[in-house]
């Protein structure tokens, strides 16, 4: 959420060169990213993002995310595309960084979805899933059930400074959810990270998908529970059954569920609990005195997965 | 240069409820701005900038700010003007903060203007001074010379960890340049902080100039002198003298300067230096955690004033 590493119109123009979209009108630095530079540039040919990817999007990682906007994008997904260069590449250099040029998508993001919009977001699940079937290149989920145990190890010794019983539940909760994970669950390119945040909505449509940089492969039953944990959570920390349904009813139209993904429903939502709450906690504990984004209080997603531990079955999301 | 009151779609509509711009379309954190919360939004009927104005901005300069935007902009000087609501009022309240919608100008700042954007901006500036001639509000500078005792007073004890002969520079020269500030020189409305920031080209010539919230009543030269410092100083700290040139005599086809104004330029210079090297050794040295920007050298200034202090004449800039 800002800019990290600096453009000057004067560098803009030179990159720009490469580039068939003519003058730039306007260029300015957005407060949006997981820890990437992002540019909002209006030239005479329309609206794009500029992002320079720092740290944690890995350069190798660019073929695949790039490419799978392009993959997604013709199958009908309204997601960023990449601006090709004059010589047809997809990426570019900028600063000492690896940069890409994409297309600005209008539409908003909703901080308070009702049903009717965790409906439609369901839907966009469930063709993204669809739509990213045939896609050639693959990439593991560094953030997957096989991470948590490290991840956890490394939070438990300073987890009491946020709640005195943390460091016990999610040291027990990464062993048994490593131990147990589903692992022949229906698997393909997942989204991984689809918030509110990431969804933009005009006139109460999905206008389109943003942010793949956690896209990888695992099981699509799993990116369902990131939404149920996402969407379907009021300010209380009260489960919205109402909601639930409408995005599990909403997605099962477009992708049928299998019996298996149903029953593993309330593991992977544990599972997906975890996993924010362990990235949050660990931001919270280990503050980057560069970064420029204030850390997400971990607290909220202890108490989802202390309610998905409750959980005896898919029914009672709504499924 | 970040966005620290958040405002969710849902606040938006409820606030653009009192304001005649059609749907908005997209809406996005800048980074962007004086400790204030600014957003990009994009509507049916144009682009705007929403600013939320922060503690530096205080409530009460508001009419001073928007209604010289107004003034100037019905005298020719392309700046961002308020929208007004439905009511008629040119700013409202919004997440408890004073907030304006204000029209969004396209153009790009340059990092490192040559010499003919430095005349350009030097007449931009003339032309600015004579179009606030007869705005009928008043505000003091609230940085002006008057204030530097107390700043330097604030900074001298810890200046050594930037430079060890800072703190008895900035004692010295806050204690003269007060003692002495030339007080009877033509004053009116003046910027106070043109920076190539803040001044916008397209295709090579100003198409406007923001960030108007350090604009107050002072001395035009004072104007002139902060723009010296900011525009025509190279990377390695010299002086460019056909910089100087350019901007001087740009702004002196569109508003002569009296003997007297020149001749207390390298005072004024200095006044300037001084100003800017107080207010980013201060934000150095009490870096506020909460503060998503990260603070300026202060030592790029200090080298500045040292350089004004060996100046005989504004022949030396370029008069």
């Amino acid at each position: 959420m800002a800019v990290y590493t600096e453009v000057s119109f004067e560098e803009l123009e030179v990159f720009l060169a490469d580039y068939d979209i003519g003058e730039p009108l306007s260029f300015k630095g957005i407060a949006e990213g997981v820890e990437n530079s992002n540019y909002f540039l209006q030239s005479e040919r329309g609206a794009f993002i500029l992002t320079l990817y720092e740290k944690r999007v890995c350069g190798g990682d660019l073929p695949f995310f790039l490419g799978l906007l392009e993959h997604l994008a013709a199958r009908g997904i309204v997601c960023p595309v990449p601006v090709r260069s004059k010589q047809g590449a997809p990426s570019a250099i900028l600063n000492r960084r690896p940069a890409a040029l994409l297309t600005f998508l209008n539409g908003v993001s909703l901080r308070r979805p009702e049903a009717r919009h965790c409906a439609a977001a369901g839907a966009a699940l469930a063709a993204l899933h669809e739509a990213g079937k045939d896609f050639a290149l693959a990439r593991p989920n560094a953030l997957g059930a096989d991470s948590w145990r490290e991840l956890a190890a490394a939070c438990a010794p300073r987890a009491h400074e946020v709640q005195s019983d943390l460091g016990a539940l999610i040291e027990s909760e990464a062993a048994e959810l490593a131990a147990h994970w589903p692992r022949q669950l229906p698997s393909g390119v997942i989204h991984a990270d689809l918030f509110p945040d990431n969804v933009l909505f005009m006139n109460e449509q999905v206008s389109g998908l943003i942010d793949f940089y956690f896209a990888c492969n695992d099981a699509y039953a799993y990116d369902l529970a990131v939404m149920l944990n996402a969407w379907c959570f009021e300010p209380d920390g009260a489960f919205n059954l109402t909601k639930g349904k409408a995005l599990a009813d909403a997605y099962r139209r477009r992708r049928a569920l299998s019996d298996a993904e149903i029953a593993a429903l309330p593991f992977l939502a544990r599972g997906a609990a975890l996993r924010f709450l362990l990235t949050r906690l660990y931001d919270w504990l280990n503050p980057d005195p560069s970064a420029l984004v204030r850390p997400k209080d971990p607290r909220d997603y202890a108490k989802r997965l202390r309610f998905h531990r409750k959980v005896a079955s898919a029914a009672e999301y709504g499924l």
